[in-house]
């Protein structure tokens, strides 16, 4: 574990990462060491610190950090920028570029290789995703909206569904959510709530090798139940097609098995096809 | 600084309070050591504690940490909770009771007589609060909205006032605000957003010392335009009246004179007159 660099595993009490939830984080797959879709995360996480004016991070020194963390182990690694140490109140001075650079590995939790090849049951979350334009998007540390839904199952389900006060489908607690509809996917615009996914960005880049079309859009309830399928995904899971929702069944379609199959060969293995 | 009631100044990088802001705090006006309106900061506490699932503390053990930290000081008391260390990701054991409970003292920060005295200059927040009623009311750690809130104005003004996106005015950002209009004192409803201050919840209670009524109402930007008189309030500042806001000036009412002398007279002498 390293705090800006140096060997530690913990940070001061007074660290507004803790008070305020002030800062932001990446989780981030390695394989032998190796950070997968790394671009995504380091461009996610200099997006979220211009987005919060937290001081942008040296990228050399974060890779630095993620190596040292990883070794050459599979793992995952966790980085953390917050505000660091500053005077009480919600207020602070701008021209003080102090923060706090956490790093530090965590294993790569067993997944059942069911999910990947005959999908997972989801469910729909109560919690309504707070929604926000200023917060949306980013990946930072105020996640009791996540934290509150996640609490409505034990381990009945493998993912809840969690929209916004309005009606619109956003994503799943830890990821975000495709539809396949008339041989096209969809997948919830995040302009007013969600993360913005390194996996779901991935996705909508590299559809194609699927031979499919893929599209931003407001989705609803009843967009999810009328799907021809669906499938979540996270840059630590991959993709996990959706086999049950709401009382329906849905299949593994051709196109989410391509894309299962091309993210495996190109991206990581333990995407399982 | 205790942590779990040892000496200790900082926490883990792994707790939950930290990585999703999962837990609750209060912030605490202490006199030659004594707590003020100790009352309705543990009341807070048990009830944030319980609509997040977090493990309720216990009240003998949270005094002794308070009365520790503070000694015989005027000081502030900060106290934290949160659902501690626990395996990764937003899902937890719910018969895990661990925890981790912060509290330190901090300095409290010179105020002006004049904000007092001659009132304070109020501006309006372009920043909108997340609504969310799951959240509402609480003191929990996720407070980016304020930190961005906070983050629009230097030291030109001494508060802002924030707004959720259906136009209704909240909170400040450190605050609660209360208007008086046809001789009445009204103050937001927070059934939606905000967090429902030990120090409005007392002058609510108290409002009859100053000869008014005092009522929760639905509040527009209009109504604050139009209000008699403005002021805002929180348990380390006291009251603060309001004496510009948007172009307008405002007096300070009689009836707030009357309610800041009794404030004074019977909770703390910092809330100067």
């Amino acid at each position: 574990m390293l705090v800006n660099g140096q060997p530690a595993d913990t940070i001061s009490v007074q660290d507004r990462g803790l008070l305020y939830g002030d800062g932001v984080f990446e989780t981030i797959l390695c394989e032998s060491g190796r950070p997968v879709l790394l671009a995504g995360h380091t461009q996610r996480l200099e997006n979220g610190c211009k987005r919060l004016n937290l001081p942008v991070q040296d990228l050399p020194t974060i890779l630095s950090d993620i190596r040292q963390a990883a070794g050459d182990d599979d793992c995952i690694v966790k980085v953390i920028v917050t505000r660091g140490v500053r005077p009480r109140g919600y207020g602070y001075d701008k021209q003080d570029n102090s923060c706090t650079r956490i790093v530090y590995r965590d294993d790569i939790a067993e997944i059942s290789g069911d999910y990947y090849q005959t999908g997972i049951e989801l469910t729909q979350c109560q919690h309504l995703l707070s929604s926000n334009v200023s917060l949306a998007g980013i990946k930072h540390l105020n996640r009791l909206d996540q934290v509150l839904a996640r609490s409505e199952w034990d381990k009945e389900f493998q993912e809840g569904i969690m929209f916004a006060a309005n009606g619109n489908v956003i994503e799943g607690t830890m990821s975000n959510i495709f539809i396949e509809s008339k041989q096209q996917w969809i997948t919830p615009k995040l302009d007013s709530a969600g993360v913005a996914g390194v996996m779901r960005q991935w996705i909508m880049r590299n559809s194609y090798h699927a031979d499919m079309e893929c599209i931003e859009s407001d989705l609803k309830l009843a967009d999810l139940q009328n799907a021809d399928a669906i499938f979540v995904c996270n840059s630590v899971i991959g993709v996990w097609p959706v086999k049950s929702f709401a009382g329906r069944n849905y299949p593994i379609s051709l196109a989410v098995k391509r894309l299962m199959e091309y993210m495996h060969s190109n991206l990581s293995k333990f995407y399982l096809v």
